[in-house]
């Protein structure tokens, strides 16, 4: 199956870490158009993939014949008419959060699509991938916790850009738990709340924060979230759902922790290596096939343990097996590595 | 860039999860040639990949003109043969542990790579790549627990196959330790004990489990090792080094926990969104790129939120910019999503 | 300096807890007197306290010339007589929490104190000597966090009596986070609103459970409590302080956990040995104390490690400093137990 | 019943330390004598206890007509005379380890214990009260774990007294761990072995540490102990009990964490509020006490929340239940403090 053609738009920090993740990380698809407005980085950027082009017209880029799907990492005032188009062209498309920016756009989006009959349109709300907020997720589906009745979260930024306004904090930091809550609960929101409590004295002047969202569901479920964005510590979301038969918390750095009957807290250990290990496998074997296909430039087709660690741990288990059977301290042998050029 | 066209040679367990990695996770490579001892095992896995062919001889698959590199994942006495067929035709290969099964073997393989003058054997020590251990070694390396002095690591199991015997707790257990030993101390192992407590009564007969391994390094470094596998528990790899500076544990389930002065434990927080969620965007986007590849199929483009995601957070966020402002709580206003058909 | 006599009203599970508090690990104290409305509750109580007395009256006991200072663990509706009895008596007394059921009283008692010039009355709330709220304190007064700014608590109980209703949760759990509030801040609260989530399916018929408290402290900071007494789970009482320059938890079962520049999360390693083990020594001397009074009866006056404990140990290391000096394993040797009668 | 008259030899440290043990946090006992080969230490720690005399001959003070019990807190060899001093005139003593400073005399002391036919000697092995060793302990006993099978203990001071020396480490650290085997284990260590690792370059030329302790039990268990004074960090104390169905920490600064079937690790949550904040009943106890035995001369008989303190919380809950019944945010209504001189 040939690969999948993706056109990026925009490519700020958050679409050139996208054109990175397609070209270096993703298995099936290739990156054929950048676009940005500013012209000098989608040259810089298509300049380093083969084969890739810059299409000035974000619009043109979208129809282009050598796009299959495309990433929208433009301003979000910009995604009402870009998704528009895809839709239009018939082409699937990522688009970073915000759908739109304002509400009437993003239901005529929803109408459009909804007309088509065919779902195009994804939104990054990427929490919903993280293994973490997975766990949590497919617990509460197995109803681990009975009824969920009550969500408390957290996000908190080390800083934000000057450019931050109070209404920033609601619509570009609480859209996230917005989403979170919709997806664990599976239900809507129906009324919200923003308390405003005394400022950080480090915010910059004008900027409510921290703020403290007051969310309600449709079946009366109570979601409360502390945004804080001039922390100056690090980036730390945070959920603890409580339940009818237990809580658990997740964004605490230490995996999901649950507590439940009877009266334990803890987590789950790994139950195998291919868990444990898994990510290490797909990074071992990611940077293996990297090193292969640079190999004849560098004459190294490795990038990791070499055959001589092998050989150690040969030399070192023969000795362990030894002394198993004998019981006493063996010296292990190999020889001279020096004395092997080129080892 | 083309891809990289790999053979996969033996497929049991490990080597259909490499098959599947690198089919559907690692970029830049294409599995075109399975090879297995159980033909029909070959013939399974290559009809679920476009252009795969079987063949039947090891050797043949090596040497194959399709095949730009090797993975092996044979049972561990077939490798010293097969390696050196990929040396033969200068093919690199990353060969599972253990590199071959007696020293002497390996110390050969060894040479005859060294007298090629080009590197193409790696072996499969995929600790290094884990991202606890890295961060131990960057730690290390960074002198943050000034000169290392002491490993102690454990090796736990649930169970092991009916056909475990004692050794093999030394050669396909202690060997992980062995390589961490050298990876993090950068320096070779000069001797060896393996203790022999009492034990485990639910042990199958006449194995010795659990095992105390007792380690020295050439600069006096002390390791120890306790192989347990039959704990019944989990899958528990454990390393704490102690340095002059500090000590720092990894594989407690909770992210690398370090102790320093003045008297502190404790772990990192993540410092931005992209480490924290990076692994999230990556899952997303592999999630979305084979949502688009099979959307023909399925009619369905999208594998993660939709356009009605996206404008219900939209309304939620409205209502919580105009309580930030008013202070009140707003109840959110959406259309009702029966009335359109598809949303 | 002659022990203080106390007197202990009420006997229920609370103040039979702090008679027997008083007689056995308090220094400095003896009960004279208790008093129950059950009158066979304080005479078996009194029962078991050399010089203990039964007095029916609760007046009449505070007004006991026995009797230096008072500990008040009746229902609270009868606080408002007997506290007022106290100052009438210049006796100093803890009073369990509340101070007095309703506003009004309280602060005539407040006020009558007050015209006193003497503080003799203490109220029973013991938060504010738990290790880890001190903790929290002190590191607060150490301007640690920089302003403080959020505080989140949560107040859980595995299940509540039967008698337990909707306004009790507030006055009877909330209160100590009141308090806590007020102690931590050192400022008093301004507002409060009381949110009800849609109840737990496991609570009983008519109560509101969950609830989220709201507060507002008069320098607007913002407080917010989940009250929840069904949990089914076990007895959480948990507070994370959110500062300007950091946070820190506590109530996780894990100590406190601080949270701050650069990064990091984490809590403090005991700096000494007094530190780790202060309580063990209490707890042993008390043990010890308890044994040598009892030892004429009991013909043991010991209840810890004997001097058979002592040889062991001493055989033991004088075993393990040959092995210091030799590097080998040295068996220990000692004489067989069996053959020294009563050892 | 009269208290426990008792004489503390030895007011070092450790000695002044018990003395306030006994004096202010102990039920039932009285400091009688003071005995210190430093008169002037001896004399000014019992110039601060009502009654309190000073012996000059540790001899003299056993023997003394107002002494009923013995804390032995002298250097540890004069433990010897002092032990059968206390025999000999049938005083109870509590002994800090070591119980003699050679296996010849402690074996004498067992002996002469013996021959009285009445326990009179405990040993000060501390950690056998402290309540983790203790959960711990009960767990195995319990069957918790099956049959245990490995121990792993740490033994890590920030630094040591410049006069310590190799040997030290084993009589005076892993003395404790002796204990905490034969404690845990119910049976006799029988081989001992002391591992040299290259030692940390910031211990004092000529000390060896760290030290590695193996210790072999009589049945066959393994315990290593990891014994390092020079960490520059804090006290850290460690056991891991490994047994055939499950695991526990600790010492981690944590609590005790379990990790067992089904493959799960994690700690318990506090099952009421007697086992969460009885420690701090104590305290506030114990402070109300001495308050109140000291408010004559202060005029204050209290140290910790006041009756306004009651007032206040009274008013918050008096709004809080408005709001429960409302819905609404209701302000707490308070009179001014300054209005009422001495409130």
């Amino acid at each position: 199956m040939s690969d999948l053609r993706v056109a990026v738009l925009g490519v700020g920090i958050m679409g050139a870490d996208h054109v990175s993740r397609l070209t270096s990380r993703i298995s099936g698809a290739t990156v054929t158009v950048v676009n940005d407005f500013i012209t000098e980085k989608a040259e810089q950027i298509a300049a380093g993939i083969p084969g890739c082009r810059v299409i000035g017209d974000p619009l043109d880029a979208i129809a282009d014949a050598d796009v299959d799907a495309v990433v929208l990492a433009t301003p979000g005032p910009t995604h009402d008419k870009q998704l528009l188009a895809c839709l239009e062209h018939r082409k699937p498309v990522l688009c970073e959060k915000p759908l739109t920016t304002d509400v009437e756009s993003s239901l005529e989006v929803v109408r459009r699509e909804a007309e088509l009959g065919t779902r195009l349109i994804q939104v990054g709300f990427m929490r919903r991938f993280d293994p973490e907020y997975m766990q949590l997720k497919s617990l509460l589906d197995a109803e681990e916790f009975g009824t969920p009745l009550v969500l408390h979260c957290v996000h908190r930024n080390p800083a934000v850009p000057p450019s931050f306004d109070s209404s920033m904090i609601v619509k570009d930091s609480l859209v996230h738990e917005v989403d979170v809550t919709r997806f664990l609960f599976d239900e809507e929101i129906t009324s919200i709340q923003i308390l405003r409590p005394a400022p950080n004295p480090g915010a910059p002047v004008g900027i409510q924060d921290p703020q403290i969202a007051i969310m309600r569901t449709a079946s009366g479920k109570h979601v409360d979230v502390e945004l804080f964005v001039t922390t100056g510590v690090g980036y730390e979301v945070r959920t603890e759902l409580v339940g009818e038969n237990g809580s658990a918390f997740i964004g605490l750095d230490v995996g999901l922790i649950r507590k439940g009957a009877p009266g334990t807290w803890g987590g789950q250990i790994t139950p195998g290596f291919r868990e444990r290990f898994g990510l290490a496998y797909d990074i071992e074997f990611q940077r293996w096939v990297d090193a292969v296909r640079a190999g004849a430039a560098t004459g190294d087709y490795t990038d990791g343990p070499t055959a001589w660690d092998g050989y150690a741990a040969a030399a070192v288990c023969a000795a362990g097996v030894e002394s198993l059977n004998s019981g006493d301290r063996v010296e292990v042998s190999m020889v001279d590595r020096a004395a092997i050029p080129g080892a």
